[in-house]
């Protein structure tokens, strides 16, 4: 049986031209032991594919050079010598892009229920919607009546998450490109406003869209359109970051937008200020002041004296002329 | 008796010079019902408060022109007409930037106690010293042999979050600007290594600091410091954003660095991958069948025919030509 792969020729520079693919004709491998023969029905190309295109360290190991691509891959067996599995099972698992797989029964399950559309375990009952629901429930906890925006949001992640935020009771603002996209989010979808970045107005018509300001925003994009949805965060609002794929294929310099990285080692970021850690300032006292009692905590002081020395002590803080905590002293009343 | 108070002439462009602020005569007012006299002892200059001197919106209200600068102030009391506050009892709050303020009795609380030096209750015992304790704790949540990076390390609240990293174990590693002040860093609070951000060699430093990543980093400085200490996180890091000193006076565009806006509205960000969610993925699968069932999610596909379609349906994702989920279909077999 003739078999064919398609193997990654070379690392693309921007976005992937034909030269970067390689078809080869190849051949079905005979299964071994507790092995399966799959014939690939859908195969699955998502975003996250082109960072594994560079040579770079990244939470997915990089394609190989000269070797097929891989990725999520709905097929049914066409032979097994697994007891678990039997010829036409329908089965999803990360797998090699060839027509047909030949590989250890681990590698793959069965699909819970062949009544839906097959195509959904590589969308919404696949990665793609375990990612909007892994991301905006424990992330960004939408509470009926706020406002969460998603970015790329017709697509198969950012779909997901509006309509989820919608059944959480939320206000959903999408951002896509392009009338056709924008509609169908509202029409379809049932977000409250959809917002077309590819428009001259996109900056006014998410502000209008915005009026209640951002609880949740669900980053997909990265780029000038976050830039601009920031200016709207409320306070306490929360950002899961799935991804940014405004700067996949970008050959500029990104400026230094940290999102890409928090991606990549799953990194949490967030503001504060002391007054949100209020009820515990008891303790926190109490604490502190044990810490400096037994020697463990240290503290350096600059003691400018004098109140006319008040602007210069407030200067202090950003030429770095002082050294440790800038006080300024205005009474000899207790020494 | 003679009073004296510094007020905001002029919003700054930049470091605030001296024509930013001016020095006026004034009284002292007479206390009424319930009200005290305070004789300012030490007056706190804080980095926050530059933003403040701006016209700008944000957690903390701007000063007025014409009025008093304002912060944390230790001082006494010398007249008192309320119960609970007597003569030379020692206060603190936050209060105008006068010699003496006449108030509410409810603006001031009483120190804890007058043995340790009185500066602390502005420093480690005061709000520097809590905005340590809670942001390290509560968001770096740093853990025995982690290894903890803290900017602005021997400012006043930097220091303090390098120590207690150190008492919950962590390997901490402190930024600050210059020999003597990195000299401190290690030599008198203990931390494993200082590094200096105005020398040279300032990345090769930080690279032989960081062999083991950076588990917390306390955010105090933002801008180009930051930007290399995030080439290190590790998996699972965390930020806790206290400030941005770097970008107080900046006049520049400071670029799409988003640290500034997480602090101004307390966000969190949170890079994911949807394997972090892998022990919930079976009640994620069966809650999203159910929602397609009922008809509360909705999704999109769009299919590429034919295993040839692959580079081009994978472009698609970046350039837009998809709609929803893109699919590429190599079989009829299950048609």
């Amino acid at each position: 049986m003739n078999n064919e792969q398609l193997v990654l020729a070379k690392r693309p520079d921007g976005l992937p031209g034909d030269d970067v693919f390689r078809f080869e004709e190849t051949d079905v491998k005979k299964p071994g032991e507790n092995e399966l023969v799959i014939e690939s029905i859908y195969i699955s190309v998502d975003p996250y594919m082109r960072g594994r295109m560079n040579d770079a360290k990244s939470y997915a190991k990089p394609f190989n050079i000269d070797e097929p691509l891989n990725g999520h891959v709905l097929g049914r067996v066409i032979q097994s010598n697994a007891d678990s599995f039997k010829e036409n099972d329908v089965v999803t698992g990360h797998l090699p892009w060839k027509k047909y797989n030949t590989i250890p029964a681990e590698s793959v399950q069965k699909v819970a229920s062949t009544d839906v559309p097959l195509h959904l375990y590589l969308s919404t009952l696949g990665m793609p919607g375990h990612t909007a629901y892994g991301g905006l429930l424990n992330i960004g906890k939408p509470q009926p009546g706020e406002t969460v925006v998603v970015s790329a949001a017709s697509g198969a992640v950012g779909s997901v998450v509006g309509q989820i935020a919608k059944i959480k009771g939320a206000k959903v603002v999408g951002i896509a490109g392009g009338p056709k996209k924008v509609k169908y989010l509202t029409e379809e979808l049932g977000f409250d406003a959809g917002v077309d970045y590819k428009a001259d107005d996109f900056k006014e018509k998410l502000a209008e869209a915005l009026t209640d300001g951002v609880d949740v925003y669900f980053e997909n994009v990265g780029g000038t359109v976050s830039d601009e949805v920031f200016k709207y965060l409320n306070r306490f609002a929360r950002i899961p970051v799935c991804g940014t794929i405004s700067s996949y294929n970008s050959k500029e310099d990104n400026g230094p937008r940290v999102q890409g990285q928090l991606v990549k080692s799953q990194v949490l970021m967030q503001g504060f200020l002391v007054a949100q850690f209020a009820d515990d300032a008891e303790e926190t006292s109490r604490q502190l002041a044990q810490w400096i009692q037994e020697g463990k905590i240290k503290s350096e002081v600059s003691i400018a004296d004098g109140f006319d020395k008040l602007p210069e002590a407030f200067r202090n803080l950003f030429t770095g002329n002082n050294f440790g905590k800038q006080i300024v002293k205005v009474s000899d009343a207790l020494d």
